[in-house]
This record gives C-alpha cells, sequence and structure tokens, in this order.
C-alpha cells in the first residue's frame, strides 16, 4: 500500500498506515438487516462498550515516521482514516436511518456519522498512551482492523472543542439508549 | 467541478461543494519568509480574528442538497476541506516550525496543524448558523475562497469532545500569543 507517491493527482489520497485492532468487523451497517430494535440495541451498545476500551494500534508506514516527532506531547490525538469494508457503492446514499434504526426518521447524510458517505472520510478522537517508533497505542478507536490511515492531527480544545453543542432529539435518543451522558 | 463520480476509485475524493468566502489567501505559509516574529505574530494574531468573526458560505453541490437534510439540527458541524491553493509539493514536507515561528521547536507534520500534509484534509469545527436549500451560512470557518468541500460531519460532544485534553508547551505559547484561553 506503500507504493510510490510521486505523482498524487488532485485530491487523491495514499494511505500513510493502517490500523491494527482486535475490532474486525464494522457495526451492523444503516439498512442492512431486519433484525428486531430490541437486539439491534442491545449489539449496538455491545459494539460502543468494545469501541471504548478498544486499545489499538496504528501502524504508521516506515516513510512517515519522522512526521509523528512531537506527537506524544498531545494527550489526545484525531486520527482520520478510510472505511475500507464499506462497499463503494454506498457512497451514493442519499439518506439512512440513523445506526439502521427505522424508529428514528430518515436523515441526509451530512447529518449523521454514517460510514458511507460521498468521501468516506472518518474520523475519531482518541487517547494516545504511546507512541514507539512508528506505532502509536490509542484507546477508543471505532476503525476496523485494517483500514487505512489518511492523517493523524493533534487534538487541541481550541480547535476542535465546541462549548454546549446542541444536537437533535433523535441524536438524544441514540445517547440515552447508549448510556451516553455528555 | 461536480462532474460525473461513477467510477471512484478507491481514496480517490470527489468534492462535494466548495468554499464561499471573504478570506481570499491562507495564513503566511510555515517556512515561507523570512518575516521578523514580532511582525509574523502580529499577522497572525489578525488572521486569527479574522477567521473567528468570518461568516461565510457553505455552497453545496446541488447533486448532494439531500444529504443535508436534518443538518440544521445541530448548533455545530464539522466541515472538511482540501485546500487547494498548497503547492501538492508540499505534501511531502517531513517537520515544521509551527507557524512559521523558528522561536518554536520543529515538529513533526503529525504533531502540527500544518495545512501541507500527505493528505491535506483540513478540518474546522464552526458554528451553523443557517441552512437554505444548499447553502449553509457557518461562522469561524478557516478555509479560504474556493476550497473544496469534502465532507460535512454533525459535531457532537460524544464524537468529537474531550475532557481536559493536554497539548506541548509549544501550543500553549501559541495560544496565548493569541489570546487563546481554553
Amino acid at each position: 500500500m506503500d507504493g510510490n507517491q510521486n505523482h498524487l493527482l488532485p485530491m487523491q489520497l495514499t494511505p500513510v498506515g493502517e490500523v491494527r485492532s482486535e475490532i474486525k468487523t464494522p457495526i451492523l451497517l444503516a439498512g442492512e438487516s431486519d433484525i428486531e430494535l430490541q437486539e439491534r440495541l442491545e449489539k449496538i451498545r455491545e459494539y460502543h462498550q468494545q469501541v471504548e476500551n478498544n486499545i489499538c494500534e496504528l501502524f504508521i508506514f516506515p516513510r512517515w515516521v519522522e512526521l509523528l516527532d512531537g506527537i506524544d506531547g498531545f494527550s489526545h490525538i484525531l486520527v482520520l482514516y478510510w472505511p475500507h469494508l464499506i462497499d463503494p457503492e454506498r457512497r451514493n446514499l442519499r439518506k439512512v436511518h440513523p445506526m439502521g434504526r427505522k424508529d428514528l426518521p430518515l436523515q441526509g447524510i451530512f447529518a449523521t456519522c454514517s460510514p458511507a458517505r460521498p468521501n468516506p472520510v472518518l474520523m475519531s478522537a482518541v487517547s494516545l498512551l504511546e507512541r514507539t517508533g512508528n506505532v502509536i497505542k490509542v484507546k477508543g478507536l471505532e476503525a476496523v482492523d485494517g483500514s487505512p490511515i489518511v492523517d493523524i492531527k493533534p487534538y487541541s480544545k481550541s480547535y476542535y472543542g465546541v462549548d454546549n453543542p446542541t444536537v437533535p432529539e433523535w441524536m438524544l435518543q441514540i445517547h440515552r439508549d447508549l448510556g451516553i451522558d455528555r
């Protein structure tokens, strides 16, 4: 994957590394199944717990190792990655039921965190545990094993923190169902 | 720019819209000039003020308009965009002095917010003021006029907020110099 990058096209991404995680498959895909709500909720809760506690590695390809210098001065980083297991056809989706829950109203893709989006660059804010050479250990990353890493950014409250953001009722419902109180 | 997207390559991005802003040129580029520190600080402060107060428009190409449905339920959004005025050669940079300040130690690109990075997908958390059809008015976006928009995500504290993140001394120094107290 770390091939010749001398002729980067405009807006062509190149993987700078990959995720090595115990999480091998994505959460149930929106619209994927006709599973009952209670069962779906249970699975989402389990998955969420697994992600929260998951410690995984960001394996950065050796040619980019220098770019990590100084990263361990930060307690948290943003990881941008590509959901490589999502069918590219799904980049054309318009609307989804959040988390595939038909009890929640259809939302435009840009109003959701759906991995199926025109440009599926996903992002997590994670806790940085340790850097050793070209490997970074982090906690709380949702990316599945093998996901190409697109970028790493330092997390600063001044850039990415927002005081008292408000979200719509359907997202509050998801938070309540997941036991998230923030 | 909004052409045929039937044959999306892996990790090839397609612009979903563009930024329309009064900000026409990027901040002084790292390493670009031999300007004195005091003058540089003054320019950075001015630029930062301008960005903070800047109200601009995200013009989403009509074919994607439906994807915005529900976005106005959020007070804040994340805007992912491409810094199209940055020379693609700069995607090969290894280290920079943060904000081009030679008084601050060299840092690996992944430890900085430099727009020059292997995959220059930049991101801002901004306040959403209004959506009218395919146009969203936001406040506080750093992107310059004409920047291709890569993605829009809803801002939720549960996803992107971090309690008490810590940053290294050089970044605290930048915050002090800019009068940022968070």
